[in-house]
């Protein structure tokens, strides 16, 4: 049923992730418990969801997967880096994502998945350290050590191909300077070592040099930079990025929306989390939190139009907080109240708490994009990929392109692109047809 | 701008409320009170909404207004029947939705409107009766009153077109029968005064057989039955309905949307509502809440597809509860527990308590529905006219249509719509181009 | 340290519970746990709390348990009815309220619990039924039965003492009748088979015929009426009920008093529950909802007084509602909607959302009842014991007597009891005196 | 009724506010509303509540305000002083606290009462400023000024009596230093004008010397030190503080009591505020919130003894955060997460959504204030009331008490205090005795 430009996906693709903390190991226990038959991938849509094409009446809605030649779950390996010399069994036991009834019947499989050495300088991560890291001389150095782990990796597990995933902790907050410019800007930096060069870029690029593409699930910098989305066009390598969008910005990309097309003024909005695993306890350091308030605060502009709709969106109070709170653990909460108005500007309220996990609202996603950015190499796709926005809190995009952050316009470009990727036409829902979208 | 072929909106548009209480006086003090220019008219696609007209690029936005040959709000006029005697300043205070500051200044026209003697029968209302009610012999009589009063409203206010919103109570369930087969058992059944033909459908068929437009704001049958729908098609009048989407059910319908497109799964859903005003008090007679209950229930199913997304959603419980409670007034307030479950079935809850207020969602879409169904008439549709689905809990469909309950695909279907009655082309969304929607 | 009076606490004491579900097993396996020192007694006044002795500066502050002679964990032996024959092991994980990390370390223990067959007719409790149930012509026949099932399980388990703690499910509601007016009367009914006599009154009136306390933790009638009453206090038996405090009610007996020591007035008080174990399938039948709702009706009324503080809640607007919504299971959610208001009758609202565990609410609460009834029986008290209201819904009271449902108060009068069991003095809040109450 | 050695409350009582913004107004406006018969006194123990004495079965139940001889609503007179130059009806408006409806038919009233000039330097309340303040060369100066505001404002009204309650802002934070530790040093740095002297403490030194008794309704340091506690002993002045119980606070110590009664553990507490008045704006200084965060830290561990109850309390989580929200105004709203857990340790969690409104809350505490320490003058009390503590997030106390923060037992105290001051026994909550407490 698919496009005959794209290659198959042979062998198998080893999908390497920086961080191996909550989110990777939950996401390897949960595809490993999938392959055994113990669970299913709920909230991947590479797994479950179906995809309309052509009219209605032809009553044609495959799978995803059964309509694109994705990597198939059998064909994946893993592998990794972290500053903590655990192995995956023990990572994921200590990171009290799962429970222990869900991590023994696949204990075995996951005790075989060692970390290799980080590159990691505790000046970007503040509230993190650990033993399990490399020496350099330069950065340079570093990346070097990088690209032959990747390498070697492959070697061991026979892939064929690789995609890399950031699962590491935030970084402090970083603007792009001098050295984000240009390639050849940021390899000078690398073997001047560039204090503006932080291990996640390292990481970036050395995925990039080796022709593996590139998904960022943190708010870092790492290859949201010129120089980096330069040499992933030239290298032919597809890139996607920051932060997964999951809890308090995900519902936040579903309601308002929602508000909007109803033209509901909002007056103000405010959202606290509470969040207690590792990763509450980086943005604990003030600089760390920058880096995900600035992913974090673009969001309702963006969707609501401010400009355009000025009686309504103009005056919109936003105010975001975390809090470091470790009663929760990774079951993250998120507490929305949103002050809305109506006819004759009468003021209503909404509050929204939800109780969410953050590993597993992330592991879906580092499925997908490995499994889609795998795709994308394939059928040649390279640089930026907007259409993957879905996945993120803060897009990125193409020089010149503004965010999209509305999730069901995201969710239609991802659709509409995988059906031109698998020869179909976009659905063009005519209103007039009864036969249009579903 | 416009289409050539829909006639201009010239004199003026008398908009009749069977039903002059909360929602209904809310609705014309607000209209009055825009005229004014004390207030802005939040809510309202028709006044505040722009759209998109051909490519991104093209750089073409107008307010929707602008676009079509709309009536004008300085050509709105108003009537409306009412079991109770009070002129709409009287009832508007006695609904208390709105502060007296904001009623004040439009008082005087506020009493100008007194409210037409009301068809009606306790027996279909349980918990509502007033003075001011018609006396027949049959329901023919009763039919023929209400076109004569809309035909003396008319000339008293000098409108050239004349729609219908049922903006009264909710009335005992009742499914179609025997009398709501055909136009010929139906006039049958006046005559006869069939039991089954309640108030509600009366104003309908007097509606349609002036020619008048007939949009139902409650979830009773009214013109939800094929002898109407048959007769609007025969008159050559545009019909909608049924029940304003406005509290919980919008909501419901802005979130789950949003779970599916991320194949979160969903266990149970939680609903349970506190009202206070007479809306309220009304249903809480068993006979009129089960019409909203059934108006309520189905949106789940629809939008999301248990049948296809079994292993997500073919379990989910799904409860609603509807609760008088007189603190409450006319501030409804909706308070849902969502129990979802994601990667590795981790079940995660979200807690959403609206706190909102009903007549004040509602009056815009009485104004919406009141404007663009005179725009349909001019444009010569009759019948049902599913692309205002957007505004209702449980839209009346064509025969053998299913019900589209998705917030953002209603959206969708009635902007593209409104550009092809415009003589545009529709929106496309091709994924590949960056000029696509927005 | 204790009064000479009372009689030393030797040998075993048997905890008897007609109802095996999810309660009683999870203090069953909550004593043994604890035992093994696998956990701590957490929520048991009898095994945690101090108690104050003397003026504050003696600093005397003992723990309840080593100031008055109670039964010994290690002391404690089981045994319980049920309609299912599953072991105490079994019961357990099939009431899913424990993990199963909490309960293997435990299983041999549990398993060698199995239950005596149940007096049990269906029409008492609609929605229950299983095999393990007594054959009978009378019901005096039946509470022979249990009696004799009494003395048989002291001697296996070697037990000197028993007491008996109802953990069975709601049954249907009842008033007293003629039956309920004396003893003789009672048991003229039990020979006669009397309808309006329930099996949970045949295991009150089998304990204290054979001098066991009795305590009930569900709201039906059981031991609170004339002839089960005046059965205690001659035979020298304790009593208590009913219905065990626990999760909405617990909180409204906090909140209340706290409104009201501020002068706070309160115009309604809206709670819904949702649960989904046997308790809430139970309560799905009109009729056990009813009991239910009888025992949570009075709490508002007495706290406040009305009629003393009619400007502040006389117009109290209180309704409660309970939904079973099986997606929660044991973890009951109780969401409480308050609308207080203060100076110039200024309008506020709390809104409440208790996640709680209903079983985990109620084991320690069964364990408190147990030691401090034995601790009365050996104290030579018999009848209502209304210092115990601490614990219930519905707190048994003498006749005459009103019911006390201020949690402090409460908390107050027991705590002042026990010191008066152990011979010393109580607290007298001379808040003259620094040296007052802590 | 009344204690023979108590002198009666002959002629007017001057009641100031240093600081007429939102409390004050509202408090003012309220009880010339109370006045005039167009509301009620909810809030206030000195007007509502009830008192009983002797034994339940004496049935001897009066109002507080007809058991003790306090100054009755038409004997109270206003004074104040404010940066900005609005008479009481033009902040009143301005605060947005009361409705028009409410302001306009006192407004007369209101008009005449214009705030005399501030002792106020910018640089103790960063955020506040206005043009009404006086000139002076030394604090001294200042002090002096005020002490002839006093003597003035009482000659205008004809007060026999005044009483002052600082309804001011919260000031940076600061704790005792060299010139507060006695009067001699106090006014040595008067004269100096020591840096560490703010506004309030200038305001409640006048006060005294005046021997008119002062209540801090804020934060602040004010007359929480040894030399103006001294002085007030000396001058035979009572005096109470710090920081008016309301929102989060007061919620905070009704619910902690009823948690630690029953024995349930709390893992975490979090608390966040959003507020958007005047006291949200000068929150927004890091060093005002200083001031807040001290005072609301402790209440937990006071009330919950964690040092008693390792078990329980010694590892909870304690999180307290203020955000100024302006979409709010004076409807401050407290979002409280509290992490509980009972029997094996099972978590479960309670969520309280407080809409409440500050100044509502807080206005009944300045009467009531007002009104008990003018009573307490006229006893012949001086110094510290710690009875009084009922009223404040943080009592202050006499040197070497700990602070009481538990609502039930201030509540107790105060009322046995009052109990004893009208010549009355206290009472003494024999358990065994069914006449006891109510």
């Amino acid at each position: 049923m698919s496009n005959n430009s794209t290659k198959a996906a042979d062998g198998k693709l080893l999908v390497l992730t920086p961080g191996m903390g909550a989110v990777a190991t939950t996401f390897i226990a949960g595809v490993e418990s999938i392959r055994k038959g113990l669970s299913k991938p709920i909230g991947s849509l590479t797994q479950m969801q179906t995809i309309r094409l052509g009219a209605r009446s032809e009553n044609r809605n495959p799978l995803i997967k059964d309509f694109l030649p994705l990597a198939e779950l059998e064909d994946l390996t893993f592998g990794g880096w972290d500053v903590k010399p655990d192995n995956v069994y023990d990572a994921c036991v200590h990171a009290k994502v799962l429970k222990p009834q869900d991590i023994e019947p696949i204990a075995e499989f996951l005790k075989t998945i060692e970390p290799m050495s980080a590159a990691f300088e505790q000046k970007y991560v503040k509230k993190l350290d650990g033993p399990n890291v490399k020496d350099f001389k330069t950065k340079k150095d570093l990346a070097e050590q990088l690209r032959e782990d990747i390498r070697n990796r492959m070697k061991e597990t026979g892939a064929t191909r690789a995609v890399m995933v950031w699962c590491g902790s935030t970084e402090v907050y970083q603007s792009p300077s001098e050295c984000h410019m240009s390639i050849e800007a940021f390899e000078k930096g690398l073997e001047e070592n560039d204090e503006a060069i932080s291990p996640s870029q390292l990481y970036a690029y050395a995925a990039i040099m080796e022709g593996v593409p590139y998904a960022n699930g943190a708010p870092n910098l790492s290859a949201d930079n010129p120089a980096l989305t330069q040499l992933a066009e030239e290298k032919g390598v597809p890139i996607a990025g920051k932060d997964f969008k999951t809890g308090q910005t995900l519902m936040k990309t579903i309601l308002a929306p929602g508000f909007k097309t109803r033209m509901l003024g909002i007056q103000g909005w405010f959202s606290t989390n509470i969040l207690g695993n590792r990763d509450g306890e980086v943005l604990d350091d003030p600089e760390s939190f920058k880096s995900k308030e600035v992913t974090k605060s673009g969001v309702l502009d963006t969707i609501l139009q401010p400009e355009t709709y000025k009686d309504l969106y103009a005056d919109l109070y936003h105010k975001v907080r975390i809090n470091y709170y470790p009663p929760r653990g990774d079951e993250k909460e998120g507490w929305d109240n949103i002050d809305i108005f109506g006819w004759m500007s009468y003021p209503m309220q909404i509050k929204v708490d939800f109780l969410c996990r953050d590993s597993i609202l992330a592991a879906p996603i580092v499925l997908d994009l490995a499994l889609f950015l795998d795709l994308a190499k394939r059928e040649g796709k390279a640089g930026v990929q907007e259409w993957l926005s879905f996945y993120f809190k803060s897009p990125q995009v193409e020089d010149g392109h503004v965010q999209e952050h509305d999730i069901f316009i995201q969710h239609f470009r991802l659709k509409n692109t995988l059906r031109v990727m698998g020869g179909e036409q976009p659905v063009t829902h005519l209103s007039e047809n009864y036969d249009s979208y579903k």
